[in-house]
Formats: C-alpha cells, sequence, structure tokens
C-alpha cells in the first residue's frame, strides 16, 4: 500500500489517541526547562531524557547527547531505509523565563485547558507553544504513523536541542560535530506560525538582521549650554541629522546601494499575498495605528515581510531625567536595526550604513560602532519539492490554501541548517499571534494542537510520495 | 574734597587691611550654608547672622529678614542722604552641596590659601568665589571706605539671599514685599567674571532661555521589529528627522521666524569683541573641539553671546541598554533649549518650536509638550550711566580696558530687579573660567579678592561723580 492510502487511518489513530497526547504534552509541559537560568539546568536535563525516552518508545533510536551547554536529543528512526525522501525534524525543548511571574493567572508550570474568552479551548502554560506544544504536534504525528502502520512512512531524523531560547550558541557547533549523524534531505522546523486561525502557513523567507550601535562623540566632557552653547558641536544634534535622514518622505531608506540586489515577489506570490487582504486597519489598528510607513509604493505586507527596513531601536543622550539640565553631552548614541532580504549582503548593508554615517560626520565629532548581529537573510526556493507536497496536505487538513508567507523576524537557525548541513527548511507551525510566547500566560490552541498533529500526519503522507 | 581725591586713601587702606579682609572670608567660608539640603537650615541663618552683623560693623543699619525660606539681609548705609546716586548691592550667601566630595582635596568648608600648578595663590573652599569670595570683594570695599573717610561715598543698600543656588523661588516675592526699602537707581551685582585673568570685564547681556521638553508617541505599545518593522511608525525616526532638520548646513535654525527681532551688534561693540580674539583654538581647543559650530557667516564669540541658539540637551527612546533589542518604542522623547537673545520673545519662540514639531509630524503620531523654563534675554543699556563709570574705574585697577561683553547664561534675578524694583543691573565680578564653582575643589584666585576689593573702591568713587 502506499502511504497516502495509509493517511486515514492514521489520522483515525491520532484522533482516538488525542486525549494520551494532551497527557504526554501536560507532562513535558511540567519540566521547568527554562535555558536561561542555570538553576534549571537539572530541569532542562530532565527535559531531555524525558523527551529521548518518548521518542524512543515510538520507533526510533534516540539518544541525549551532550554540547557544552544543555543537552540535545538525536532520534533516527528504525525503519530508515536510505532509499526514501530523508528529513531532519527540529525542534527545542527548552522555554523562557516566566517572569514576571505575578503577571500569570495560574502557576506557569502547571499546564491546564482554559477557556479563552473567545470560546477557543486552549492549553495554557509555559511553553504551552514555543516550543514543547509545537515539537509535539511532530512527535505525535509519528507516533500514530508508527502504531497504525508499525513504520514511519519517510526517512526521519529528530534533533532537539536545549538552547534555542539563549541563542543555539552550543548547538551550532553540535550540528558541525555531527554532521554525518544528522544528513538528510531537507529540515522540517515546527516553530512558525499560521497565517490566523483558519489558514495554515508555511513561511519561506525570513528577513535577515544587521543591527549596529553608533555612538557620536564630540567635545571631551559635557559642557554648560550658557557658556558653550551655539559655539560648541552637540553630538545630539548630529545624531539626529544624520539618522533623521535615514528615510526620505515616500519611506525609502537613502542609504547609498542599500537596495541593491533587492528583487520584486514573482507575481504569484504577490496575487497571493494581495489575496490575503492584510489591511491596516486589521494590523495597524489593534496597536493603535493606521498608516503604514514603509515605502509608500508597496503593499502593507511587502513592507512587513519582503522588503528590507531600517528602525531605529534605541537613542540615548545628555539629560533624559526629570525636570531640564542646560547640558551639552560629550557623546550621544543609538541603536539601528535593518531587516534586509534576499539578495542582500549583510556586510555590504553594515558597511554602507557606516559609510553613510561617517560620510555625514561635521569636524570634531567622531563615531564609533559596535556590530550587534549580521544576519543573511533566508529565501527558500518557491518551487522546492518537499514544500508543494507540505502544502496540499496542509489545504487537506484545513479546507483552505496554505500561504507561502515569509516572516518579517529571523529564525537563525534556519540558516545554521543550509551553512552547516546544507539543507533547506520547511517551516511549518501552528502558532496565533496571541499565543503570548515569551510573556505571562502562554498558550496554545487545542485546536492547533490536534489540527497540527493531524497535519504532520498528512504531510508525512505526501512526503513519502513526494519526487526526492 | 571730591570722592575721587579720597581714592588712594581708601585703597591704602584697603591693602592694609588685607589680611584681615582674607580672615573675615575665611570666617564666612566656615559657615555651612548649603541651602538646597534642609539639614543645613541652621547653618544658612548662621551666615546670614553672621554677615549682618558684619555688615552693621562698618556703617550700615543691617538687619536679617524672614523669607518664606532662608532669610535674606539688608542693610542701608547710615550715610544716606538721598541725594546722591543710590546702588543697590546683591549678592548671595548661599552655596551649592559639595557632593561628590571625595573628589575636593581638601574638606571643603576649611578654607586654604593654596598654590595653583601656574604659581598663582589660590583660595579654597565651597563658595570661596560663588557667591562670598565675591560679595566680599564689595563689602571690603565698604569697609575701607568706611574706615578711611567715615563714610560712604554713594547712597547704598545692600541686599543677600540665602537661596541663590535653589531659583531664587521665595527672593523674588521678597523684592515684592520690600520694594520700597529697595528703592534705588540702579543695581550692583558681583556675582560674574572677568575676561580673563588679566582683563576685567562687565556683562551687559544675558541670553533668555527657552527649554521644551517633546515626547512623540505612536503605537499604543512596544512593539517587536520583526513583525512590525517596516509597517509601523517609529517614533524616534519621526524625533530624529524633526530634530535633525532644525539647523541647516550653515548652522542657522530653521524654524520659520526664529531670528524676527533679532538684531546685529553695535559697530563699536563688535569691533571690542573682535579685537578679543576669541579663536577657537583658545576656547575650544581645552575641550577637545576645534570648529565654532554655530552660524558660519558669524564670529564665534557672536555665536556664544550674542546669537540665539537651540541645543538638543537630551533625548531618550527605545532601548539603551547593553546589547540588542529588536524593539519599535511606543514613544520617545527629547529636551530642546533655545538660548534667546533680545528682540526675541520667548513665548513666541516656544510656540513657533511646538508649530514646527506638530507641523512636521506624520499621521499616527502625537506630540506632548513639556514646558521647563522659558526666560526672556536681558540686554542693559549699553550706554547707561553708571556703566560708564564703573568702566573706567576697573580700566584704571587692571591696567586693560574694561570689556562690555555678554554672556551666554541666564542670571535671573537680572530680570526680576527689573520687573519688581524697575532697575538696570550693572553686573561685575572677578570669577574665572577655571574656578570650579558649582563643582570640587571651588577656588578663586587670591589676586581676584585682592584687586576686586580695589575695584569696587574705585567703582564707588567713580560712581560718586558720575551723572545719575
Amino acid at each position: 500500500m502506499s502511504a497516502s492510502s495509509h493517511v486515514q487511518t492514521v489520522l483515525a489513530r491520532a484522533d482516538a489517541d488525542f486525549d494520551a497526547a494532551l497527557q504526554r504534552l501536560f507532562a513535558l509541559l511540567r519540566i521547568k526547562s527554562i535555558s536561561a537560568d542555570p538553576a534549571f539546568a537539572a530541569d532542562c536535563r530532565a527535559a531531555a531524557d524525558h523527551l529521548a525516552a518518548d521518542i524512543a518508545s515510538i520507533g526510533f533510536d534516540a539518544e541525549v547527547r551532550p554540547t557544552a551547554g544543555h543537552p540535545a536529543i538525536v532520534a533516527k528512526a528504525k525503519t530508515n531505509t536510505g532509499n526514501r525522501p530523508h528529513a531532519l525534524f527540529y525542534g527545542h525543548y527548552d522555554v523562557q523565563p516566566v517572569d514576571p511571574v505575578e503577571l500569570w493567572h495560574r502557576p506557569p508550570f502547571e499546564p491546564v485547558i482554559a477557556d479563552h474568552a473567545d470560546g477557543r479551548k486552549i492549553i495554557v502554560a509555559r511553553g504551552a507553544q514555543d516550543d514543547k506544544g509545537q515539537l509535539s504536534t511532530f512527535v505525535e504525528a509519528c507516533r500514530a504513523w508508527n502504531d497504525a502502520t508499525g513504520e514511519l512512512p519517510i526517512d526521519l531524523t529528530i534533533v532537539i536541542e536545549g538552547e534555542e531560547e539563549v541563542g543555539s550558541k552550543n548547538f551550532v557547533p553540535f550540528l558541525d560535530a555531527h554532521k554525518k549523524d544528522l544528513a538528510a534531505d531537507f529540515a522540517l522546523v515546527c516553530d512558525t506560525g499560521m497565517w490566523d486561525r483558519h489558514t495554515p502557513a508555511i513561511t519561506t523567507s525570513l528577513r535577515g538582521l544587521v543591527y549596529e550601535e553608533v555612538k557620536i562623540k564630540a567635545a571631551n566632557r559635557d559642557l554648560h549650554s550658557g557658556v558653550y552653547g551655539g559655539g560648541a558641536q552637540n553630538p545630539i544634534r548630529v545624531l539626529t541629522r544624520i539618522l533623521g535622514g535615514l528615510h526620505d518622505e515616500h519611506g525609502r531608506i537613502t542609504i547609498p546601494g542599500f537596495y541593491d540586489g533587492v528583487k520584486d515577489l514573482p507575481p504569484e506570490i504577490l496575487a497571493q499575498w494581495k489575496g490575503l487582504n492584510l489591511t491596516a486597519e486589521n494590523f495597524l489598528g489593534p496597536i493603535g495605528l493606521s498608516i503604514p510607513a514603509g515605502e509608500d509604493d508597496r503593499l502593507l505586507i511587502e513592507q512587513l515581510i519582503s522588503r528590507p527596513t531600517c528602525d531605529i531601536n534605541g537613542i540615548v543622550g545628555g539629560y533624559t531625567g526629570e525636570g531640564s539640565k542646560t547640558v551639552i553631552a560629550a557623546e550621544a548614541s543609538a541603536k539601528v536595526s535593518f531587516r534586509i532580504v534576499e539578495g542582500q549582503d549583510p556586510n555590504r548593508i553594515r558597511d554602507a550604513f557606516r559609510a553613510y554615517v561617517t560620510a555625514r560626520l561635521p569636524g570634531d565629532c567622531r563615531a564609533e560602532f559596535l556590530d550587534h548581529s549580521n544576519g543573511a537573510a533566508i529565501a527558500l526556493p518557491w518551487d522546492m519539492k518537499p514544500l508543494a507536497a507540505a502544502r496540499r496536505a496542509l489545504t487537506e487538513e484545513w479546507g483552505r490554501d496554505a500561504v507561502l508567507i515569509g516572516s518579517g523576524a529571523s529564525i537563525p537557525i534556519v540558516a545554521d541548517f543550509k551553512r552547516t548541513l546544507g539543507l533547506d527548511s520547511v517551516l511549518i507551525g501552528f502558532g496565533l499571534d496571541d499565543d503570548n510566547i515569551h510573556s505571562p500566560n502562554e498558550k496554545y490552541d487545542l485546536n492547533s494542537f490536534q489540527k497540527g498533529i493531524r497535519s504532520w500526519v498528512r504531510i508525512l503522507g505526501a512526503l513519502a510520495e513526494a519526487p526526492r
């Protein structure tokens, strides 16, 4: 029998087992695997052990392997054949800290099913979505396949790390050291969201990030503006003048060469995005805004996803306390970041920004720069074969076309998979904008969890029949 | 005998008494009359009592009078006749706090004579210059006149307050309440400086100050730049764009109407100022700068004294800690001040600034303003008669032409004298730029103290012969 002929059986199995799946998720959510706080190192280890044991019970050889930080899990399906499509699944078992804990309505590590104000059932706990709930949708789909058919329909390796929330700095060397064990045809990542609660999405592009800090210095000390005002250069004046010129009146970024290499969307994607009807009213209204602030000849959705941006994330200089002080500061600084897109080289963007600032410095002023981040954008091939299969499967499950969407934010692991393992990633997740990830009262819709499991059941079936 | 024929006698008396004058100054400096700290209220009262008793001993009816805060001293010369020129002398006995006290080389209230690195003798203590040393030059000159001739050469009222360092807020109502007692022809104020240690100066203009705080608000909360970047308005971008346009490429302020009413200097004053040869090297070099930053068609001395300015004194918004945060802030704010000159109306300047900002606000942004200060410039008549007499006397004492100079900073009491008592003020003082007033290790040159006394001896003599 072909994999697709099994899908209905496996879906029935997943549905029958859903209450138990929920209990398994709750058991995982009770483990306080906060990676940022060394006090929870044993909990992180416990989460890894717990997950590895569970995965081992559904047809995998699973091991907890050490890294320089919290351990990672590597699991290979016992039914791997070497001549089927081979996917590397990625998730993370670590969670964000729970502060401010007093804003939680319930203890963050005592998961419950609650009623959302609008009637939805939600799972509430730290990690309910990010990423314990999400990774569990995949693990439960594997279980259903294994339980119903005695095997996984494609070759599978699962890797789950424990330091995503603290920057994965030990996981990237781990990837490098385990290249052979992690070899696959493509990666599957479950750490993203849906377009809305009715519309599934595959994230096919991620903006990169160039994050610079610039400090302008003038006099060798703070000055009294009564004595020196008018005669002495003021670094805040210089900084505002330079930063204030970064955008033109059409919202375009004025740094020479900034848009070099930026491509327009393929017409079919642009048409799809137009169809999503992302309006200023819907998207900006809830945050108190009404007017898209980006390039005025672009759709709001392009401004947010496919166009590069420049934001000043922080600025400080001089006296900022209560009342007034007649000071001319010796220095002023700003944090400036660029969300960059496919075709833009982060090093060239950083250099162009620095050159832009330096060229506009008046005499007597110096600029110092600090590189806080420098990551390229990721664009997955729109025509990648597993993506078409996954899209078909999602559309079947949700009864709506799955949209191919970009994310305005960065997920660095995707670039790491490409660089270390040579893998493109298919990013599919069931998170919603109101999940409060990284915040108090994190939740995951019960529907996201259940239909997430069913989605992966279908995706695994579809991938089994996709051309490699 | 005319007053001028007494001057040499009085000078000789002042010189002979100088060591005693120094001891009297030291006694005053030992009193910890810090007005800002309620713990020193009794010391302030003690300083007032001490000074009043001393002034009473040199031919004055002196009283300590209550205010709503620390008391003030009012003293009238017993020899007032009602038909001679009548001067109201002003000084203040209160001093700044001494923090950070660990930076003082000696206890701040144990005055000593020390050797400056370049060989000058200096008096070191809190208040050595500001204003106990300065006011004592006048009191000692009165003593010398009284001791040598048995009278003061002009009619004199002395008023000394105890809250100058905390804004004189109780002294202004005191002036209003004692108008009759304080009636005079003009005021003498000893709280300013010399041009340099060889060149005496009379301060004839003071810039006013309009100090605004502006806050730009956009979204109703902080946003993640990965999700909203490009689409959501960023208040720091708006603020830098608006503030960055306040000056044009020639250093001119671009607010419409800003320069309305600003007059050029009288040619003779401009010629005198040119002769002072205030170079960028001399003035800006010590603070690490080399290029005057104001209007590029003006002399540096004009930029500092007679031209209005705009300085951004502080700016803050978004994330300003270590590292990076991809935030779009909900608001950003800046403190912006204008040093204004004769002919500019502070209310019109404030309104013009607010209109400038408001006109440049993009949709979705709001601006809030806070008025921190709003004081007009003071310009004394260049041809005021006591001023010519004082200038002649200073030139005789120092062997150099006394310069008529403006101050870039504000001395609010001068406007208060004009408004409450109708008096123009002649501002003469012997401070130097390196006196560290308001800072640790405040000092007063011994030469400033001695020749300051001698200067007032001569000025009183010259005023006695000046036309009223």
